[in-house]
């Protein structure tokens, strides 16, 4: 059926220009709709501080000289990060002037615009160009995809003000030189099934609209030869997974939304026949959908794979997205939650209508959801689970990796977890390491301990074997598979994900189960967390629970090395691990309990072999302190055919400070015991303030893994 | 004049409780009020929070079974955390009887009394006494004066509502016996000048006047001997400096603060003629104020000494502080604006007038200001001195420590400074060794890191001399003698601190100014910070820096240790600091570029001798892993005559994780040389923006020790 809707696409192509009209503006905010946002402005809270933000920014821009320097720096330099605020000028003065009609605005992008058209074609490849498709205006194309984006709608919002002779100056000797470079020179990239693609032709295909330049739009929409191998259409069909979930994970999925989303709405401005929102199954809907559902509660993305972690819904792509998805495809009451936590909207028709209905109280709570997001083009390559329990203001959240490599971004983390409570991080993940836009820390990119620590396996909440990461950090093997979905459940007594990795090392199949149970008596519920390996060789297995806050409690007793420290290893990620800690247990079961913003989380773990546990920072082999600080407890065994890490995390207890009282301060849970029927049916049996609980454990019943008896 | 005043006051006492009829209540809130508080409650939003909130737990009380344990566990533990709670229900319940004249808080507070008095005459000294005086229901005899403090007022609440049989019961054999034991067992502390004795005369005091008992009124005001010569008066004359600094620094001040503000306020209302908050030209005024002047605007307390890091003004002694000195003292509407930041007010009559005027919007922001906040009875035991620049939004925020050694709370941390900025610690101290209230941490009292780092000099921001701390740790050394203010500037260009300390090493002169200049060229005043040591003999001195944040640059190749850590010293805190990186630096000036919360604070230094830098983190000799993690910066010298350290702190520039963008990243100052008319005169040079700058620094000249020239 979708190859069938794009050769409907194709017939249209051919009538667009000549029936449609050009009117300007006509992308985020449209002609018809410039008198209701002006009072719009004066009506909603939300509309009128998004816009004094940008009418104050548009002055500012207004109060500096106009600065357009010859391209020279990196990301994070001077004429980068100028090149950058220009753009971005020229978007804001845009918006001013439709919403105020001043002048002034208009003679501004005017101004920049001719500054710039007297440059650009003396401009060669940026100096600083390094391994990425170098751009001319920054050091990588993908950044002047980005600024075309911004300035041709600046360009649009003012277009109708402009004089003629200007007008031709601009888009001779800046648009039409630069869409040949888009369209030519980086014609690679225009046709790359990848997010730097969709930032280019979503430069190309709104320059095409604006400028009425139909055949800018049929390469956007159908590749450089316009034949719909590559090109938009082909973007949407396979950078989403049927869940709408973008394989190299939340945090690239974010940026990589915003020239989908902006580039569907200019389509469907242009082309409201194509019901470009509805196509394959609304797959745009969907994946901002799964953008917000990837998010924990405090707005801020699962940072697995190449993350900056400190990425939250708030960014612009978002604010965009819910805009558009609550004006231009469904208005659900949950995104206007979204909005107001956002605190912002675009100044838009979508912008509009949010601000609208969040002043007339049409606000309800996002409804977060446990679900697994499956990820690849046919949904077959395992998925993100998450599982979400309690009230957006205090919730549990695990999420399960078991998802495709992500291409270059991907960490070798097949079966990571992290968890959250309480409004942060309680086993985190790395992402990646990197000071975006920093030059003094690697010009601002991903620093070499990127792959030497940040995509090891080791870095993760997940089993490593024998010291090496999965696919042995190779990420050719990486990408020929996925990790497998195994199970889910979504009571509200148990919830679980099971998921299956038999790739990542050879001769090791893997498998992990992760849920959340109620047990009357603990604070939440108890983070169930089963993680085997199957061999018929004898390996060394290391467990790593990367936690955040203080470790305050052990049922063995902890002797921190204290003369010296010394790294765990010499590769795999162990040469960046100061061995803090090291402890062969007596008996093969125990506990550790971390306080982490005032509440405790205690694991409780039993094995049927010697267990050794060593406590872990990271920082060693940091020649340039490159790294941040991470603490971790490793679970270790040397085990031949079925070994099960059972590990159960309670969360309890509160520290308030204010009137320093501490509640609930030692775990629950005692005794907990293994009985095992075979090696996928088990008991796992406890008492909780000594009342006896038992949880059966069948691996191999999909829909029933664990059961309350 | 203080004298003849107590002289004064003692006359009345023979006249009191003939001549003024009991009522109650007459504490918090008062019997002809209660009307007025119930209407609040209606009318004003902060006094329904808050009031509901009270109710919330009194409710809570009702519906738990009534559990009066015999004491048995330290601090944290089980039966301690109860009869806390207790108290805090007695006290809750008092107030929602008043509000809603609901008997069955009268009943709860009637049976749980009744219980306790069926057994406290029968209960030890506590099983589990240390080292301190013991109580019989707490561990600490202090917690036992908590108790009453609060249990007195719940009972003086329902007092017309219980049976004249119960009350009998109740004072007989629970508040008697308990007075016999504060002014006997405890006499010692209560005429202790200590807050451990301001808890036990408050508790005393009060008890006297709700049970219509003068004997222990004389007792509480005049000591045990009735002489004067002991209790609060002398508290009030000696425990505050003529600022109103306690000694042991703000932590323990809003611990001191409660009960001399709840004694004051009975005191008024029993006996107003003793125009208690006039004494000592309004000390408790002065106090109130002092411990809000010793926030940063985050409402954090400086940890100076053994503070737990995460005290706020938001803790209920202050609260109760604000509502007393704005109804009682001085209705000064900055106060509003802390109450606001509070949330909450204490169901009272100054909460009501609190309330009440916050509703009428008569709040302005709170006045942070520059001073010298003197120590000692009479003021001469130096000081606490505090630079603010900028709005209460985005305030910098020196603290210079300067003062008497603040008892045996205090550390050997002599001219240490703290510096915030952007609502966050930039160079922090690291407070207490200790997880209050967390049992399974060395039963949530003062860990043996506490004395073996968190005390020691090189523990903080301050110089060390041959790897000793000040006065070898020893508290009766120190405790003989105070640093000396030695300047104080404040304009809006220059802002200064200077300081003398001339005891803490044989034979070393220590003098350190700080100030904040304002530099045209920079975004945010600068840091100007000069340290120096003067000695006939040669000295090893190292000048640490604890920050917060990440090292993101430095005008030096940092090679940080690989392979191993080691520590840096064998004692005096040494031992508990991993050696992470050591550069002896070719240059004898450089800098250190800090990344922190989204700003940079870049460190410049010069000196005349060869500088060696070492990087550390704490960690090292922490077998119990008692210690949280901090990372400084050490600069070192050898010298001898006169060691001169500058330090200039250039807070720069902005990291928005929203938009993406970074503005300078790079400081602004180059090019920093010093040219020396003298060891005390000196002129400093650089370039900010390119464009050159002097300051001329002539640490003679108390008035003018910074010029700009």
């Amino acid at each position: 059926m979708e190859k069938k809707y794009l050769y409907t696409l194709g017939l249209f192509f051919c009538l667009v220009f000549s029936a449609h009209a050009q009117q300007h503006p006509n992308i985020l905010i449209t002609k018809g709709k410039v008198e209701a946002i002006r009072q719009g402005i004066e009506q909603y809270p939300l509309l009128k501080t998004s816009y004094l933000e940008i009418v104050q920014q548009a002055d500012a821009a207004l109060a500096a000289p106009i600065n357009v320097p010859v391209p020279k720096d990196g990301g994070g330099g001077v004429t980068h990060e100028q090149h950058k605020k220009n753009y971005t000028s020229i978007y804001n003065c845009g918006i001013a002037y439709q919403v105020s009609g001043d002048k002034k605005y208009v003679n501004y992008v005017r101004d920049i615009l001719l500054d710039y058209a007297s440059k650009y074609e003396k401009w060669p490849l940026h100096p600083a160009k390094k391994d990425q498709e170098p751009g001319r205006i920054f050091w990588q194309s993908l950044n002047d995809f980005v600024w075309q984006v911004y300035t041709i709608q600046g360009y649009d919002m003012v277009y109708d003000a402009l004089a003629v002779k200007d007008r031709q100056q601009i888009e001779k000797h800046l648009f039409k030189p630069i869409m040949q470079f888009f369209t030519v020179d980086c014609k690679k990239t225009l046709d790359w099934i990848h997010n730097h693609g969709t930032w280019c032709l979503a430069a190309v295909g709104m320059t095409g609209y604006v400028l009425n330049q139909p055949e800018y739009v049929q390469m956007a929409l159908k590749g450089s030869k316009k034949d719909g191998k590559t090109g938009y259409m082909v973007q949407l069909d396979e950078l989403f997974s049927p869940d709408g979930y973008y394989a190299e994970g939340p945090y690239y999925q974010r940026y990589a939304m915003l020239p989908f989303i902006i580039l569907a709405k200019t389509i469907n401005n242009y082309q409201p026949e194509l019901k470009i929102f509805d196509y394959r199954d609304k797959i745009l809907s969907k994946a901002i959908n799964t953008t917000l559902q990837t998010t924990y509660t405090n707005g801020f993305f699962f940072p697995v794979n190449d993350a900056i972690k400190d990425k939250s819904f708030e960014s612009p792509e978002i604010v965009l997205g819910v805009n558009i998805a609550y004006a231009d495809i469904a208005a659900e009451p949950e995104l206007l939650d979204v909005a107001q936590r956002q605190k912002k909207v675009t100044i838009s028709d979508g912008g509009l209508a949010v601000s609208k209905d969040i002043a007339e109280g049409k606000a309800k709570p996002f409804k977060y959801i446990s679900a697994w997001f499956r990820d690849g083009a046919k949904g077959d390559q395992g998925g993100l689970g998450v599982l979400r329990y309690g009230a957006n203001e205090d919730q549990q959240c695990i999420v399960l990796k078991a998802a495709s490599q992500g291409m270059g971004h991907g960490h070798f983390d097949r079966l990571n977890i992290l968890y959250y409570d309480n409004n942060t991080e309680i086993f985190p993940d790395y992402g990646a390491a990197r000071f975006i836009n920093i030059e003094s820390k690697g010009g601002g990119g991903y620093l070499k301990e990127n792959n030497t620590w940040a995509k090891q396996t080791v870095a993760h909440n997940t089993l490593v074997v024998d010291r090496a990461s999965h696919f042995n950090g190779k990420l050719k093997g990486a990408e020929q598979t996925a990790s497998q979905i195994a199970g889910f459940k979504n009571t509200p007594e148990v919830q679980y994900l099971y998921a299956k990795e038999n790739k990542a090392y050879e001769g090791v199949a893997l498998s992990r189960l992760v849920g959340l149970v109620t047990i009357p008596e603990l604070d939440k519920p108890l983070l169930v967390d089963i993680f085997q390996a199957q061999s018929d060789k004898e390996h060394h297995y290391d467990l790593p629970f990367w936690y955040k806050g203080h470790i305050v409690a052990s049922s063995f007793p902890i002797k921190a090395n204290t003369a010296e420290l010394r790294p765990l290893g010499t590769d795999n990620g162990y040469q960046h691990i100061w061995n803090t800690a090291e402890v062969q247990l007596k008996e093969n079961a125990g506990f550790i309990s971390v306080l982490n913003n005032y509440r405790f989380y205690t694991t409780y773990f039993i094995h049927d072999l010697p267990l050794k546990i060593n406590l872990a920072r990271t920082g060693a082999n940091d020649p340039n302190m490159n790294l941040t600080q991470a603490n971790a407890f490793i679970q270790s065994v040397q085990g031949k055919g079925v070994t099960t890490f059972i590990n159960l995390t309670e969360t309890h207890g509160k520290v308030d400070p204010v009137s320093e009282t501490v509640t609930s301060a030692k775990p629950s849970i005692t005794d907990l015991a293994i009985q095992k029927d075979s090696d996928t049916k088990f008991r796992l049996t406890f008492l909780a303030e000594g009342k006896q609980h038992q949880l059966y454990i069948d691996l191999n019943a999909n829909d029933n893994i664990i059961k309350i008896q």
